[in-house]
């Protein structure tokens, strides 16, 4: 008897399927399907490096070695080790993730501290050393109120709240450090009035130079950033990321949020996304010898559904007319009430957003880029899974969201894929032959498409005529390399013979159709934004571009498709992830914590389904680059030059 | 083989032992160690009348029903189904608990709503019906904020917090109530500026009759006191009392916090004494025919080793010199936090005390008594377990604590017990034959003699020259009620043949030195609080008594044995549980609370055990009635007489 085992592969964002017999290994479905899996012990079930997780149907296993009671409860399994009897889905994590548990880190050089730096003034924590008086027969003050007459009367600190978990240790914590101890605070609100939080007691003083721990973190739909801060100096002292491991559970925000309105799916959404954290602190502490409760602050941002995921706030709302969130100013949390494994007591501060498309990622990046400060309209675009942009001054600031979908992440798009080793980063066609030639990422032969790939074969081929400004494609031309398929026509970029699986990478007519819709969604929303506020795009003195998204792409050939207005160049900005480095600078800088506030509250929310202007927008923009030409005159000149 | 079987009856306060062989049932062995124990279904397990708690040791089961797996684990066992096979601890629940699972309780009638009481101002609660507005595609404000906005414009408060796990539920309960709700919120202090807390959210509007749950509850070492207050009205619809489930661990609260500092005896107390909590808040809810979750907040009174033991603080230092609690004010705290199952959103606010051995029982019975407001000098004393007192008026207050013992609650006397049925209540004697008569709670056969009985038969041995000036015991006189025990001299106060167990009750020259011990140490913090300000106890307007101790004693009679001091007899006013009071007034009125932290803040403590004056005054008050008989002018005019 065959069954049918359908694999989703992290690494690649694509899916594979492979028909095998009744007791077949899984390893071996893996092989007919294609997909590569690491087997550096021979597939004898010793190295663990083949794990897979099985989220539909039964196996048998053979050996559970290296597997937790957990693991197997979520249906990890060893492919090598993992009987076939029936029909499957089988979840490939990222080969990386497995062999180094992480897909990419590095220590921060690069991000600056903000000039005339100093902890203990511009941000909320304090430290500070206490000597206490010792309680004795004539003095009986209670534990708890000799430290605040201490604070008070030697850190100039008025009120201080103790959480309960706390209060249950500071008795011990005093008597054993003989009444010398360093008491860490967070003071919370800008207003002095407002009570401090003890957020950790140690025993002995503190010199003033160690480091006071700090994290801040964008959670992506994709992927999670963790930096680890040192708030004495201000300096980002670690960098990493991994997956978000929702992925698992869909790879867009709607899939996310249907998943989480199923029994117990909000709990698990909520759990994945706290474990994916928890693995990137252990990681970070481990690697800078700390231990986890030293770090005692925390600032989150991310967009609207990831926050409330992580909160455990249900989110159907958001995916329903007429997409109210429940929550955009998160009320402050201690990282013990969502099982954050970092200090109980830390302060987690999720940064305000705006709207159900439009989250703290967003009002981050804007604070974290100065468009609310700038003299000069400014455009601010983030493109990750969804795409965002904020338009704006230091006098108003209009933002919306484009449903782009994640097409230029590779998704929707037959031979896409995410940048890493085996995409094809850059293309060029040969205006005469149509041969193309290509740059692959790691240089080794290609897998797929990346999103940069995506966008330099998109303008290479409609700047040769391979595609017409509908997006056709020209199967007329005399070469091998355009031909029709069950997609419509399609044009081959690598031929099997050079690439990595042995089948030809193509982009096909429907692969550009599921293309102009995303870039069709952005340019409308930039148009719509305009209008609004009734400027053109002429008067956009800077476009800044944040998310990884705009690390590698070529701006003159994101203008060729109409993904990015035609402006001059220079006006261009890539800024890398803004959205975590505005979670720093809050982190770092109570002013900067209220200016996000501030943001978020100025931001005016333009709903795009609720415009009728933005369908117009939306149609005419269908094309490469436009139907009005007249919006793209270096396109038009670069046509007439080809 | 023969095992030995010890008994603990919680009814009586006693211990007792059997000697048994291997194989027999437990019921057999508390035959054999005279402990009565209902068997309404003769002994076949059926009933569930004869459950008794195994502390140490292990037992067979013939069969557990009636048991949960809880109880199993908790070491619960039918005595007529437990064969013995080993040395056995046993705890033997109070009867009437098993066969009502109530000591006490009666509906009250007899406490008096303050005048001109009215809810929606003079307590912290708010609840208010709110009407929103629908979100729509022009108003896409989030939940939160929306319910925030309905609060300002509607009910005028200007910031509300919002727990995450009311967050979670907060957009489901506005979309199924149609965007009618009824919010009611704890207002937490009387400042305005400070934000208020949303407690609750329920579907549609509440009309302002509907009750209002909150309970007021006093956390004795012996009985926790529950009541259940409707703060529409301020109207208490339900007082009942439970032992405190502690009393396995120990009677007194040096013993409870020895428990406490033990490996995980922390939690144990914690968990015990929240049993206890959750026990009667279910009766009463049950009773009243609500839901927990409508118990919307809760004033919590206890001296102060209770009150750490609630929180789960440790309580060690409490013990030792210099005395220092960890908190007298403790922070306020949710219920969700100590697991007490009202409302999860609840306020529970643990009332402020003083010191150690002054806790918030004390400044709760000093509230409701009214101590601080008044302009005449005022002495306040609480007998529970132990003894506290407050010496002052409207312009001065001070405090100290007894360590008396629960002498009066029948501990340290061989035949003491609590005041219940079987317990002789008061005593006379035949000034020429020396021959007793006695009245008996219930009117039965005694079994042991209770606090009332044991003043009156302490002061009616003294007049008639049974005991002399010093507590011996008379054996020269001409009657076999006198005699020479082990103890010492001893007086018979019935014979075995009247009493239920066939053994002689009597008093001896231990137990009337445990007595005096007790009752010195309150007169000796008389003398010390007066001396400290200067004043004499002839200068007392007023003696207040609070606690269950006052409510049947004699008052003639305790201040003939020196117990109260020598004043006319008017002076005298007993409250019975003002603790529990304070808590209810605390609860109904915002200025109550104020003033109750007011009086903490207030009373001067002072620390006997660092008074050289104390022990002196403590040696001449080790007599009958004291050294200095000129104290005592209406005693040395009745000795006159008799």
């Amino acid at each position: 008897m065959e069954h049918t085992v359908s694999f989703q592969i992290a690494e690649t964002g694509k899916s594979a399927t492979a028909k095998v017999p009744t007791g077949s290994l899984l390893v071996e479905a893996l092989h007919e399907a294609g997909v590569e899996i690491g087997q550096p012990c021979g597939g004898q079930g010793r190295c663990g490096r083949c794990i897979v997780q099985v989220t539909e149907g039964n196996i048998r296993r053979r050996s559970a070695l290296r597997l937790s009671v957990e693991d197997i409860a979520d249906g990890y399994a060893l492919a090598c080790q993992s009987v076939i009897e029936g029909d499957l889905l089988v979840f490939v994590p990222p080969q990386e993730k497995i062999a180094r548990r992480m897909t990419s880190d590095r220590v921060a050089t690069e991000v600056k501290v903000p000039e005339n730096y100093d902890f203990r003034w511009s941000q909320r924590i304090r430290r500070v050393n206490l000597s206490l008086n010792p309680p004795n027969m004539d003095d009986q003050t209670d534990d708890l109120a000799r430290l605040q007459t201490a604070l008070r009367t030697q850190a100039n600190i008025g009120q201080t709240d103790c959480s309960l978990a706390l209060l249950r240790r500071i008795g011990v914590i005093l008597r054993e450090a003989e009444w010398q101890v360093t008491a860490i605070l967070d003071m919370a609100s800008g207003d002095s009035d407002a009570p401090a939080r003890l957020i950790d007691l140690r025993p002995g003083p503190t010199d003033e130079d160690t480091p006071l721990w700090a994290a801040a973190i964008d959670i992506g739909t994709t992927t999670v950033t963790f930096w680890l801060v040192d708030l004495v100096t201000g300096q980002v002292k670690m960098q990493i990321a991994e997956y978000n491991s929702q992925i698992a559970r869909g790879e867009d925000v709607v899939s996310r949020i249907v998943y989480a309105s199923k029994e117990g799916g909000g709990e698990e959404m909520q759990s994945r996304v706290v474990d994916t954290i928890n693995s990137l602190a252990e990681t970070a502490c481990k690697r800078l010898k700390i231990s986890a409760p030293e770090v005692i602050k925390a600032a989150l941002v991310g967009n609207s559904t990831m926050i409330h995921l992580l909160l455990g706030v249900p989110a159907a709302s958001i995916r329903l007319s007429p997409f109210i969130t429940a929550v955009n100013h998160p009320p402050l949390i201690t990282a013990r009430e969502i099982g954050l494994r970092i200090n109980p007591e830390a302060t987690v501060d999720c940064l305000p957003g705006v709207a159900s498309y439009v989250g703290a990622d967003i009002t981050a990046g804007v604070l974290s880029s100065g468009v609310d400060l700038s003299d000069n309209i400014t455009l601010f675009l983030d493109v990750g899974t969804n795409g965002e942009m904020v338009l704006g001054n230091r006098d108003w600031l209009v933002t919306c969201a484009c449903s782009a979908g994640p097409a230029f992440e590779g998704a929707g798009v037959v031979d896409g894929m995410r940048a890493m080793e085996g995409a094809i980063e850059e293309v060029w066609i040969n205006g005469e032959t149509f041969e193309p030639s290509y740059r692959v990422i790691g240089g080794g032969k290609p897998r797929g498409i990346c999103g940069s790939g995506l966008i330099s074969l998109l303008a290479e081929a409609f700047l040769t005529g391979v595609l017409d400004k509908a997006g056709n494609v020209n199967t007329s031309l005399k070469t091998r390399r355009v031909r029709e398929s069950e997609h419509g026509g399609e044009y081959v970029v690598a031929w099997g013979a050079e690439t990595e699986d042995g089948d030809d990478i193509v982009i096909s007519r429907v692969d550009v159709d599921n293309l102009l819709r995303a870039k069709a969604a952005i340019y409308a929303g930039y148009t719509v934004l305009a209008d609004q506020v009734g400027v053109s795009l002429a008067d956009v003195h800077k476009m800044l571009i944040g998310g990884s998204f705009g690390k590698y792409i070529n701006v003159e050939k994101a203008v060729q498709i109409g993904l990015l207005p035609d402006m001059p160049w220079e006006r261009f900005e890539f800024l890398g992830n803004t959205a975590v480095r505005g979670a720093y600078y809050a982190l770092l800088d109570w002013q900067a914590r209220d200016r996000v506030a501030e943001i978020a509250r100025r931001m005016t929310y333009i709903e795009l389904s609720a415009d009728n202007t933005f369908y117009d927008a939306f149609m005419s923009a269908m094309f490469l680059p436009h139907t009005d030409m007249s919006k793209f005159p270096t396109v038009e000149a670069a046509l007439r030059k080809t």
